[in-house]
């Protein structure tokens, strides 16, 4: 951690501002420049990380060194993590195709879905059961109904399945009936609910918030793999920005970015992050392009009448197309799917 | 709401639009233009908001005509609403003051600065128990302990508290121990713990989410709202932007723009907004200026050592000045302090 | 455009906006549903969208119809344009590479970084010589020394070369020198120089402005297309965003929407768009496997010592593996390099 | 400057960026701590913030020490700047009001406005001669003829007149004609345009732009101010955000911000910054009360009928109302209007 003191600081300021260093248990290093006077912490400055740095007198700054996340650091471990699901792997050679309605409207609407996507190579099921949706008079999920569902047409067709935990109070009951558990966005920061994930022994997808920084994406699974749960999938599905002809904007970048940063798998979510089905095949491909390791697609056999997402929902026989164009895409990254 | 129709569009393509709306109980209304054919569906709209308009073929888009929120809107209510907490009023021709630290760190200093902000004015005493941090290494809270002192505090200084409620899991402890309730930011669109606020019987602070649009602030409150609670106070405490200088952009504009959309009390979080004590007088005065019937503010009589928002907290003198400004400002706009 | 009224306007206030529209040209047609009167104006909107709808007594919203761009929209022309320069087809089926240094710094340095991108397959010359800097202590290019440059190295090269026009001032000798003129983002709403440029014969690249939306970049390209100059490629550079982890945020989506709202070819700039030099590749893979026509690249022989850019300019033996990689991506979406 | 490096950097990383600090002519200071070495650079470290720091090997991140604009610095200058606009002061303890049309449309609108805004205390005129609109079908203004209009207009009333110069072209003209010029928001970052007006003998207005950072800003009045001309004023008008319902979001924010960073006056414009005249009043006087120094309202008669921006423009009943707000205002505040 790096002090950088206004200039004209006084004696006391620097005095007390060494105190403080070494208070934390690190070793302070003064360098005087022209025009600033700077300080060195040497040591663990996350010992330092909750000083109210802005409220040290004769202070102008404070640069913090080290990244505020360890466990989920590429500098923690080197090699990319692979997350298994029932017999699937995230974070391998293979791209991962996960598909699936985004709400589980009935048994057989879900059947019928499940079997189309694993027609052509998808390899988990999507489907939400509780659903968070921005006005409370629209649909708002099957519950436990949906979540049997899920766990009736897995068993039937094989493929694991993944839904979203919106809320600590159904943690028991997603827990029972899921393969992997999904955080929402809007739960990005749900912070008593990552706790709880954490401590859960079931892989999860972590979504990144609408505007959450990368950084906060990484501290958000931090929190997960805190309470040990380290089979975690981070999940790209669109910022908020100005633009309004999509519904978000993806944050393509984030992809190798996240890489760098970290060891854990990253998905992107074309559905989300557009809004508008005739352009998710695209940035699918553009998500495979970029180094993702898999998919997250929305599917209904009517989106018409979907009753969430509808929108942004490819019918199977452009879900079938999408599958075939990131095959190729795919492979040419030195993948497959 | 109002289809436009693509150019070119077929004549199945046209009924079968008229026939979704007259299935959704409205009437088609159809114009042909040179460039355009539309399609005016008159009725109660609000039946066709879940409908996925953009996978309808042959629509290039459509538009809605309601807004879709109704128990909040001043469409509904036409005079302000007025909260009543222990015998404070928000939504009046006073300006409330709520003060005190961002998190309770224990029951001395949350007594010291109780006393020292009812002092100088403040009405309501604010304090977090449970606090939602970015990172799972920063302090969390006292939790029921932190409860505990609100209570003792408030009765020994007769200032009514508010807190935060993070969590549904806490539900119980927070109402028995607040005399408002908290809804944070990062849980705007914590749907089901909304819902379960909206049975309560106790007021609500709902502030508004870093991402979040008016509209969707709106429709958040309305969830509340839609389960019986009406005694909601929206908190404008700035949204997230490009800008780099300060934690958030106050969205200033957002204060007048609510006062014409609802008729709910409304607050200004000029702390969290700035992110930095040195401009949260002017900014609160701002506030003021322009409508806030309230705001909200971090104190703490060690800022340099506080637990969290350090950064952001006055000190008891400072907040003092910031009480005597504000005075003069509210009697410039007609109200008091 | 469609007029919706405010509940309870008056009958005086509906005449007048019934008046308005005729005045216009157009003719209204009224629905009157039960909560909103709408009213339909039909004909040619566009001599209504200066009316400042905001202030006409009595209207809740105005909701516009037909897009404000014409000569530059898919409906104007259905199939693709080609843009030519000296040989070189951009929008074709042949991804276009335009690579070379941020800046003219030298004869030599030019010379050889052309040499370099050539020999790997790059079909177009880029170099500033006029460079839009935000610090007025940063080096600001060579001016017409770097314009005489690049037609050097582009004679003996034989690539055509494209360069940056700031300045209406600077527009002949622009025009003189390079083959292809550059619209930056700094500029794309710079209307004097967009018009300067829509009277010359030379194609130009608009590049997206950083905070501009995709309707007002396709504004721009009809202001030039509007003086005469149709040979325009738009250019995605990536937009601004609350993430501080990279420079810009890469639009991706803009890509494929861009696709369906105009004829014009598509390229992007993932130097521009993520500011890092590692993450180019994967970023310039991801735009064309969205679609785009061609990509924009900064090279140069020692980025550590550019003047401009370095940090995302990438080394020659990069650019080559970069080249390779893009050749696959290409051959994946059925394009060549 | 100081140089963070990687984690396992080699010796000759390490020596070649000792060497390059030397190079600058500064002098390294090496700190190893145990998971990091950082380099500070001592010494003027504005001669290396051209170098592309993210290029060199073995180094993770550089950390700059000082701010890159000086002149405009209050630590170059601690006493507010005041400008004089022939006799009108900006800048002192008078709060500055300017008024007046959006676009010059004639000389009879243009010299009613001018008689109502001086009538109730507007102290400078303002009206647009060149018109930077989004569309070029748009009125695009009265070009010279606006001009002389305005200096007719400032004659026979006695109002300085400020307008917008959009173009290095006008720029004797404007100069002739106008006794302050503007630099919009699209031009805040057109550097030809800020150096042509940095040797220009007549105050400025630099409006933000859109997507401009508050350092971008003050990189910007730099350019004016390094050619010599520092009657520079800054004007907040409204970033781009999400937010929809406004036009731009006001960062009041900023405006403390900057009396603290530098020594210039700051006006504030709630037309632009809000788009919507229901607002402009109470957002007005929220940027007197977060310490503007003046603001700048558009007027019209007949904003119905505005050629521009009519949705913003108070007529003169309501420009009257703001004027008797803002001075109880501007008194609370201890200022005068």
């Amino acid at each position: 951690m790096i002090f950088v003191l206004k200039p004209g600081h006084s004696q006391e300021e620097l005095d007390h501002v060494l105190e403080l260093i070494e208070e934390s248990g690190l070793k302070p290093h003064i360098s005087r420049g022209e025009e600033r006077t700077i300080i060195g912490a040497i040591g663990d400055e996350r010992e330092m990380q909750n000083l109210p740095t802005g409220a040290i007198p004769g202070v102008e700054k404070v640069v913090p060194i080290l990244k505020p996340y360890k466990l989920v650091s590429r500098e923690m471990k080197d090699v990319g993590t692979k997350v298994e699901i029932r017999g699937v792997t995230i974070g391998g050679k293979e791209i991962s195709v996960i598909a699936g309605p985004c709400a589980v409207e009935g048994y057989d609407m879900l059947k019928d879905i499940a079997l189309e996507v694993k027609k052509v190579g998808a390899k988990i099921l999507r489907g939400g059961a509780y659903k968070p949706r921005t006005s409370p008079y629209s649909f708002q999920g099957l519950g436990e109904e949906g979540l049997k569902y899920l766990a009736e047409v897995s068993k039937e067709t094989g493929l694991p399945v993944v839904t979203e935990l919106m809320n600590i109070r159904y943690a028991d009951v997603v827990y029972k009936y899921a393969d992997m558990i999904q955080v929402g966005a809007r739960n990005m920061q749900n912070f008593d609910l990552l706790k709880e994930i954490g401590t859960l022994k079931k892989p999860v997808i972590l979504k990144r918030g609408m505007s959450a920084t990368i950084m906060e994406l990484l501290m958000s699974a931090e929190y997960i793999a805190s309470e040990g749960n380290t089979d975690i999938i981070l999940c790209e599905r669109g910022i908020r920005t100005f633009e309004t002809e999509t519904r978000n904007t993806l944050d393509i970048n984030a992809i190798p970015v996240l890489k760098t940063l970290t060891h854990l798998p990253v998905l992107v979510d074309p559905s989300h992050a557009t809004g508008r089905w005739e352009i998710v095949t695209p940035i699918a491909m553009a998500g495979i392009a970029a180094g993702a390791d898999g998919i997250m697609i929305e599917v209904h056999t009517n989106p018409e009448r979907a009753m969430s997402d509808g929108n942004q929902s490819l019918k199977p026989d452009k879900f079938k197309e999408l599958m075939e164009k990131v095959k190729k895409v795919a492979e040419a990254v030195g993948r497959s799917v």
